[in-house]
Parts: C-alpha cells; structure tokens; sequence
C-alpha cells in the first residue's frame, strides 16, 4: 500500500490523535450498505436484522505481558488481535461483521508502526469477510495496549454454546493443537527462527488461524451439541464445556493431534508435546461435541469444505469425573490447569 | 451489596481469573429475554430488532494516563468508564444496551478492588437502563486497564450524527461546561476536597453524568440537526461538527455556561475558566445545533422532560471560518485545540 512520505519517521505525539485517524481512515475504508456510520462518528452504526443474534466479544494484549515488540511485528500483532476475537465468534458457529479497536500508544510511537498494525488488523478481518469500522486512539504511558470487540452474528437455532454437550457425545478437534505454546516457549528461549520447525511453531504462536469457516460448517451441520475455542488448553476447554454442560469427559491421550513440528521442537526444549497441548493453550482450534454416529459425517463435512481435519479425541460422559485414557492402558485424572491470565507461565500446576 | 467474606484481603492472584469470573457474575447479573447469552461463554449474543441501528462505541482508560488510584476510587472509576461510553451512545441520540468490559489486572490487585469497580459500573449502567454483559479478564504487567465498549440503538431517522449542522442553525449546549477540567487541575495541584466549590468540580471530573436521557429528547423532538458529545473540549468539538457538516461557526464566549463553582476554583487556580470550558474537554455534555426557529422549543423540551437546562451559544456560518465573539465586541479566532491524547497537557496551544 502506498503510504504518504511524510509521515516517515514520526511518532503518534507528532501527528496527533486527529491526524492518526485520518491515516487509519484510508486503511480500513469500509463500504457497505449495512453500516451506516463507520469511523469518525460518536458511535459506529449498523443496520439490524431480525431473527439473527447478535455476537459481540473482546479481549485485550498488553505490551510486556501478552506481546513483546522484539518479538512479533506490528502487521503481525494486528493479524494476531484480530485472530483471537475472530475465533470468539468462530466458536459460537457465527460470521464475523466488524471489529472496533480501542488503542493506546505511548507518544514516541512510530506512525508506521501503527499503519503496520492496521494493515494487519484489515487483511485479518478481510480474510473472512469483516472488517474494521471504529474505535478509540489514546495515550499510554507505558507499553501499548490493544482492545478489540468483534461483532458478528448468527442464526439463533444454529448457535453453539458451551451448555450443550451430553453424555455418550464424542469430542472432537479441528486441526493440531499444542503448536502455540510450543512456539511462544522457542521464543523465550531464543531458538533459532530460520529452523523450518522452528518458524512454523512460532507461526503458529504469532498468527493463529482463527477457524471461522470451520466454525460456520459445525453449525450448518446442526449435529454439534456444544463448542469452544481452545485458548486454555485442551483440558481447561474441555473442562469449561463440561461445566456448562453439566457433564464429564474421557480424553484419549494417544488421539491428541499434534503436528511433527511440534513434537520434535517440544522435544529439543525438553518438554512434554502432550502436557503443551492439554495446558498450552493459544490454539484457536474448535473444540466441539456431537452425537457419537455423527461424528464422521461431520469431520468429513469440514474437511471437505475447508481442508481442516477434524480428529474425534473423547467422548462426554455422566461426570462428574475427567480423565485422561492413556496409550498404555493407564487412566489419569484430567486437572483444569489451563492458562489462568493472573498466574504466570511458570506457577502453573 | 453483602460479599462472601473469604475475598477480605485476597488478591486476584489468589482467587484467578475464573475465581474472579464468579465473583463478577454475582455483581452484574442479568435477566432480559432479548440477550441469550450472557456473561461466561466465548461470545454474548442478543436478540437483534429489525427496523433499529446497533450502535457501538468504546474508550480505553489506562492507569497513570487517564486515571490515578490516589484520586479515584474503584467505584467512582467504574461509574466514570461507563459514563464516558454512555455519552458516546447519547451523542447518537440511542438507548444504552449493554456494555463488554475488558480489564487487565495486575495480579496483586485485590479483589475487593475490582468488586468495587464492578458495582460502580453496575451502578452506572443501571441508572439508564443498561447493563454489563460480557467482557475479559487479563493479568496485568503494570498498571490497571479498562476498556469498555458499549452497545445501543436508535431508530434510523432518530439518529442525530455530526455532519447535518447547516449554516444559520443555532448551535447549542446541555448543563454546563469547563467543571471537569478545572476539577483535574484541583486535583492535580492538591486542592483541599472538603471545600464545596473543590468537592463540586472535583466530582463533576471524576464522575461525569452521561447525557442519555436529554440525547434521547433531541433525538426525538427530530429538530436537531447535528450532535456531539464534549469531550475534547467546546472549541475541538464544534470543529468536529464544523468539518464534518462542510460548515464554519460563530461562538459567544459571554454565552457559554459555566457553574459558579468552576469559575472561582479557576480562578483560585489562577485559570480562565472559559479557556477551560473551550479547550478542557470531558465535560460530557451534549452539543448539538438546529434551526434557529426550533432552539427555544428544543430548549424547554429538554429542561422539561429531564430538568437539565440547555444553552444557545452560537451560530454555524457558511464557514470555513470558526470565530469566538467576545464580550467586548471583539473577536478571535476559535482554535481547533482540544485535547489531544498524544500531546500532553502541557503542551497544549
């Protein structure tokens, strides 16, 4: 994208919030008959259709606790903020419409860094057909702070819930999970990125692929009974749905779908692939449950629609227990001990 | 509100995010059959109304940028964060929905703390008919993080935007305006609080009152032509609706309301109370422009069905000049100059 010469080497603090958006603007143009005030206004504004839900969802990446600069660019922070909201909405079975990004930059931000920001922020969005309409520009006074909240909507009877799994349903993933936090330990511990199992699982770190298509096809299929996306981890997901379903669940540890980069790059750094996966979180895959003689028909249907596998990995039971059926014939309690946001990575359990 | 007493002195450390879920949801608790789901899956999701725009907005609010500990109590900052969004949804001329709050804790916070903002918010959004639905909880580096983004709706031909002010309209403003910035500077520079005028300021910038009701009155009288709240000061803002309506604007700074209490704390503090009103900002008030012939109806309109007196200070021009008319008979030019988020206080024009 062409972007003006002058603003070369300024900081936000030179351009001034007024100016920032004026170079936002020609970012994320957005036209569509639907959204009648987009950015600019007190308030974005769009058009509601009855007997559709609406979805809304958000979450916030804090600069030094969610995202270190060294670490991921700005295109790439953008791609990744979108990402996570955008598997939000994927996990109720919606589509995504508009996203509203609230930032706050400290001055001596570059303005190039931004535009990178929101260049990745709109190919995000757009790769699924939604796109940004409003927001908030502030100061910070340390780090940069990112808040987004996604719209989107859904069908009422198609919505998937956390609630409504059943004992006897099988459980079922999309794709591989464990590549996330695999990839944000080779980070912190400095491995070398040219490494192609290297880069893939920090790719799978830094811009997840948020499984919205994936997502609508579970719904379509009307057969899942409840669903969520894998941000704790396997075991605190699962648990979350078991929960809200009331349930139990039986894992197999040997069904886990983890990719050969993950387990070799897990290996070099010595830790456990499976115990990434279970308490790794960061995955965006779906987790959902389904009717045991439905889940073929509805793992053939995502694939055949996206190119997604779907590896059935448990089945719901009468509860209240979780376990984990390992390969070699043992059981073991499945624990929650997913990513809890106010313990840090090293006082997990 | 009674609380479980196993919080008194525990941090959300202790207790972890989905502790803290827990206790959030006993503070907002809601029953509407139009929101389907609520607080505790990936996404809320509400009923849509075929006929109304869905309107959405959001302001982050960063420890030591926007707010200090030592000055705001949590409830006080709760009930502040969701002012700010209200006022963006009045400024539309809509109803207040529901509101998703993301906060970013550092782990040591105690939990009491965050039940106070929460009853703060609860309270807020209460008082105009809406509520908290959903939202995110994320640990901290450094400081507190608030970002709220709230949802409303108007109907279509109610909605009152920036760009509609056509030369000749009067232009016109709700309460009084200057109060929230010479209560920052009363803050800042340590003024005694037990001193009414001090107290009276002082509250009017640490718990502004969101204009929803007299927003809806405009709406509705279907006069106005243009609206928008006042955040970024008098002058910054009826530039907003100067360039947005293609428009220039005469102010009469002899006209512009402020309450006795501003005027002698800025004069206390050695201040022009007036340079406050035009380039403090967040005073929350709603400006709004209309015929010449309807400012009276709309005026009593809204003192009669709120009791908030309203205000005619100006005039829009054919532009593209934006003057203020002194008392004295003389006049200076309006500069843009409100606040700007990336430009200090200080520095300021």
């Amino acid at each position: 994208m062409a972007r003006p010469g002058t603003v070369a080497g300024k900081t936000v603090g030179d351009v001034g919030e007024f100016g920032l958006i004026d170079i936002i603007k020609e970012i994320v143009p957005v036209s569509d008959p639907r959204l009648v005030v987009g950015i600019g206004d007190d308030s974005a504004a769009l058009r509601q259709s009855a007997g559709l839900l609406m979805l809304s969802t958000c979450d916030i990446q804090v600069e030094g606790r969610h995202f270190r600069r060294e670490h991921i660019s700005a295109r790439q922070l953008g791609r990744r903020s979108a990402a996570i909201n955008l598997s939000d909405i994927a996990a109720m079975g919606g589509r995504p419409l508009y996203a509203l990004v609230s930032l706050a930059l400290p001055r001596e931000t570059l303005v190039s860094w931004v535009q990178d920001l929101y260049e990745g922020l709109a190919e995000e969005t757009a790769e699924v057909g939604s796109a940004v309409i409003g927001g908030n520009l502030s100061g910070a006074s340390e780090g940069i702070v990112i808040d987004i909240t996604f719209l989107g909507e859904v069908e009422e009877g198609r919505m998937l819930r956390r609630s409504g799994a059943r004992p006897g349903d099988a459980v079922l993933v999309t794709g591989a999970v464990g590549a996330s936090t695999v990839g944000r330990l080779a980070l912190e511990r400095g491995l070398d990125r040219a490494r192609p199992d290297v880069a893939y699982v920090v790719a799978a770190h830094l811009t997840p692929t948020p499984r919205v298509r994936e997502g609508a096809v579970i719904a379509a299929s009307r057969r899942a009974t409840a669903m969520i996306d894998v941000s704790d981890g396997l075991a605190g997901d699962i648990g979350h749905i078991c929960e809200a379903s009331n349930a139990g669940v039986r894992l197999f540890a040997g069904r886990v779908p983890m990719d050969p980069q993950t387990v070799a790059v897990a290996q070099g750094l010595g830790i456990d692939p499976l115990h990434a996966a279970l308490h790794g979180g960061e995955d965006y895959e779906l987790l959902f449950t389904c009717p045991p003689e439905d889940a073929e028909a509805v793992s053939q249907e995502v694939r055949k629609e996206t190119g997604t596998p779907v590896t059935e990995i448990g089945v719901m039971t009468e509860g209240p227990q979780r376990t984990l059926a390992l390969p070699d014939g043992g059981e073991q309690q499945l624990t929650a001990g997913g990513w809890d946001h106010f313990v840090g990575a090293n006082e997990r359990s």
